[in-house]
């Protein structure tokens, strides 16, 4: 349901999260997202674009959240790279359908609104912070270590 | 948040629901769906491909459904041309998220199980027979009153 390039948007996001006021090398949000470079360039393009994050890339380059995790929420990531919007007219442009739609986009703008409901309720510290759910997105028991202990990326 | 190849399939469908056990002409589908040719042709070869319809491609070609509009819900048709399912395991493949995931992955499952839950209980048929909104999809006021007169689509 989700495009791969909003999956890796969320990956990137989750990352930088994790690491907060730190400049994380982009071969260390390549490596920790599983994400390949040129792909994540551009990710990070559009989400900087979008002013959720900001750095430089290249080598030696890196980037951090422009804001605080607890103020992005996913609906704001999904919409810096894709879109998850409601219906507000006819997409056919049907003059008879116009803004009451008929039941195939009423269905799929009810369909968005329940998903932008959810997911407006979600902010980036939600999935770094979840008491309930102590995994950490992206770590694996040693990431999990070290963040635990340093709370430093590693360089790259 | 639907890609636009899963808005073309149900346009198709939503077409050929409306002329049930007829032959609908490439070309009626291509000019009522609003879709360009060569990405309809791709779009109904999956929907085929699926199962959901069959006929033949090409010029004097056409297109039916394959079983009745109340067998086919929205998931079915949106699994046809892409990817609506549940995340069962962790998409990074960490040992340590599993069948579990972190929250990040288990935000995304809740997300897409919300969606299916829906959308798995609306029919191709509730879309073109909905009583409570008589506005048919793809329909303009002209088409309405020639599929309340002859129930056929135009040759094309």
């Amino acid at each position: 349901m989700f495009s791969q390039t909003t999956e890796y948007a969320l990956r990137a996001m989750a990352c930088l999260a994790l690491y907060p006021d730190q400049l994380v090398a982009t071969g260390t949000l390549a490596q920790m997202t599983k994400v390949p470079s040129n792909y994540l360039a551009k990710v990070l393009q559009q989400l900087g674009g979008a002013g959720f994050i900001e750095g430089r890339r290249g080598v030696g380059g890196g980037y951090k959240l422009a804001r605080s995790a607890g103020d992005i929420n996913l609906v704001q990531i999904i919409n810096a790279v894709g879109r998850l919007k409601r219906i507000e007219s006819c997409p056919l442009g049907l003059e008879n359908h116009g803004t009451r739609l008929c039941p195939l986009h009423r269905t799929m703008d009810r369909a968005s609104a329940l998903l932008i409901d959810m997911l407006k309720d979600v902010s980036l510290q939600d999935l770094i912070g979840d008491s309930q759910n102590p995994t950490k997105p992206l770590c694996d028991r040693q990431t999990m270590a070290t963040l635990s202990v340093r709370g430093a990326p590693a360089k790259n």
